[in-house]
């Protein structure tokens, strides 16, 4: 029995809330003036509070050494071994936008990419258009019919674009038609299994009908194509959990990743305080919440230390709104490590709190990476996260009688 | 995905050097008289100094409780599970004397035996014969054509020497002629499915020539063969980690585990000075250096808790030298624990030490088994030791994008 459908077979519902706070890139490395790491130079009277009274661990997010990509880190967070629920690369910049992909799509990511006179690449980014010429190519090729498959055609930034196709029977399972070089043709996409067939014939004369409606629009009259993928299977985490849950996330990425295990995606403003407010406005509605933060990695990718302690600080000082509503289960970590001093995710482990009433207390007394090392969690696989946190919840029953 | 899947999809070449130093039979048990480990016992201010700035942990080579042989304990090492990848004896033993097997070979450990006029063993180890016998005896026997399979025969020690069968289409799956007790004739060997067939027909007639070319030799007048087993195959550790690797080593067997995984043997002395001068001067010519030093196995076997404890304070003294050239990873580990007390192989976790610029720093300021207990690294899976060297040398690319 894997650990999903141990899951599905224990779970229970109940009233208890369980509230997810997930500091995006939390993970850090020491300053190297100071020794400390960005979670520990914090000033986190709140987080510390809630440590000593809970329980801490290190999770690996992947396996140990793997960095994790986002799409991967929020998978193992909510439950999901990454190495076996794997998004591709059209999947997920379709997932970053938040477009609701449906069965059967099939996504591919898209460049608007320049072409000579000959058909060969010349730039494959088109020279960066802008955003707003993006939007207008995308408007232009957007909603065609090809063999009864629909090419839904988004903006995704630049010269970024999703391609969606929609329709009967599409088989992903075909080659890209970037060639990842310029100086040469596109190639044609090609179906690498036979029932990916169709899809291959669709992808190609969609290609050719936007190649014409592109043809004046230089430097951008061309598209590549490339990591065709389906919506991923992922199952519905209120079903293996008997939950009723909720995400709470200002990016598109977090929301749409977050939509994909069946969570409902509620409608929140553009700040932290944005999201807390939403959060308590909300709190009645759902037993199970996924709140996300994404400004701790957009500093730390930045390289900016201090501004990635001072976001931390900012959603310690958050906290006493949330803690007022004493959620039975309240866990906090991250999807990844993004140090600042290496300005991008990590494979370093991710400092993980968790409280309740019915936690067994470990010697932590702040929240911190050196504190975690010592914690009563462990260091530990973060799929466990979630089985830990229904249980904490009372929502798990005995295994065997 | 398995982790070797993963990390080849991951690996990305760079001039990033690693550098794998094992220490054989690192680990230990406390003196009763001091309670402190061999490890523990030696002075070794260097090590100790890497401790400080690096990351520790504790690895369980195979799983816990389970003593590793040195062939399984360097196959986790470097990254290979050994439950998954097995060595049968013929072909340990080949590896062992650094017998360079090829793909499709099939070797047999042997014995020379003593046999009474009824054909029945009376020795199975001909009274231990000298090492120039065997030599000579070997010599007798090699190079033999028989179905158009060549059997090369190799000395080991005593009254051991392995048969190699060398032919086309040879397949291993066939019994012991070692009855593994005296007063019996050796067995057929028999094919245990229809393809081996072509080698029991092929053994036998080996063993009846043989038995013939040794008449004269008593004690040595026989002889046994067991564990028919083919080269294993094992994924290039070069192409998985997109690395030049290199072993250094002046034992035979772990010349050969290397060889097996794709590594290049380089040439060297006898001693730990020679083996770090080889690493020196050959520096700039790889990326990954596996460097073993046997002793310390040497003295847990033979029971020598002081003996053991200078071998490690040599290795100590030897690092500065390695230090200087500041390879961007060193690990420090062993391949098992070979406690005095136990005087041989025992099956307790093994410190690991890992170096880098960009390891988040524990609390240990010794390396030792029990600093080790609270390191950074936890209690890992030793083929896990890899993956990590590859992080920290930022060898390994993002996991999903």
């Amino acid at each position: 029995m894997d650990s999903l459908e141990l899951i599905k077979s224990l779970s229970q519902p109940s009233p208890a809330k369980i509230v997810l706070l997930v500091l995006d890139g939390l993970g850090g490395l020491p300053h190297p003036e100071t020794g400390k790491t960005e979670l520990e130079t914090a000033l986190t009277p709140n987080l510390d509070c809630l440590a000593t009274e809970g329980v801490s661990g290190l999770a690996e997010m992947v396996s140990p050494g793997i960095t994790p990509g986002s799409g991967a880190g929020h998978l193992a967070l909510f439950g999901y071994d990454p190495l076996v629920f794997t998004i591709g690369r059209g999947a997920l910049e379709a997932v970053g936008i938040d477009f609701k992909l449906e069965p059967g799509d099939i996504a591919a990511r898209g460049n608007f990419a320049t072409a000579d006179q000959a058909g060969l690449i010349t730039d494959r980014r088109a020279g960066r258009i802008s955003n707003e010429k993006c939007v207008e190519l995308c408007r232009l090729l957007d909603g065609m019919m090809v063999n009864n498959v629909k090419v839904l055609v988004r903006p995704v930034r630049e010269h970024r674009f999703i391609a969606v196709f929609r329709g009967e029977g599409l088989s992903a399972g075909v080659t890209d038609s970037d060639p990842q070089q310029i100086g040469v043709a596109p190639k044609p996409v090609t179906a690498l299994k036979p029932e990916a067939a169709g899809l291959a014939e669709v992808a190609n004369e969609f290609i050719a009908r936007a190649r014409k409606a592109l043809a004046g629009q230089h430097p951008a009259n061309a598209l590549l194509l490339r990591g065709f993928s389906p919506r991923p299977e992922l199952p519905d985490i209120g079903k293996l959990g008997k939950l009723k849950p909720a995400a709470i996330a200002v990016y598109p990425m977090y929301r749409g990743l977050a939509r994909l295990v069946g969570m409902e995606v509620l409608k929140t403003g553009s700040s932290l305080e944005d999201e807390f407010a939403t959060l308590k406005e909300r709190y009645n509605d759902y037993d199970f919440f996924f709140l996300h933060v994404k400004w701790s990695d957009s500093a730390g990718e930045d390289g900016d230390f201090e501004r990635k302690v001072r976001v931390i600080e900012d959603f310690d000082k958050a906290l006493p709104g949330l803690m007022e509503l004493a959620p039975e289960v309240m866990v906090v970590t991250g999807d990844h490590s993004t140090p600042a001093l290496l300005k991008g995710h990590s494979w370093h482990p991710v400092p993980v709190l968790l409280c309740s009433r019915w936690c067994r207390p470990d010697s932590a007394n702040q929240f911190s990476e050196t504190a975690c090392l010592g914690g009563g969690l462990g260091h530990f696989p973060a799929t466990q996260i979630m089985p830990l946190a229904m249980a904490h919840a009372l929502k798990l029953s005995k295994f065997g009688a």
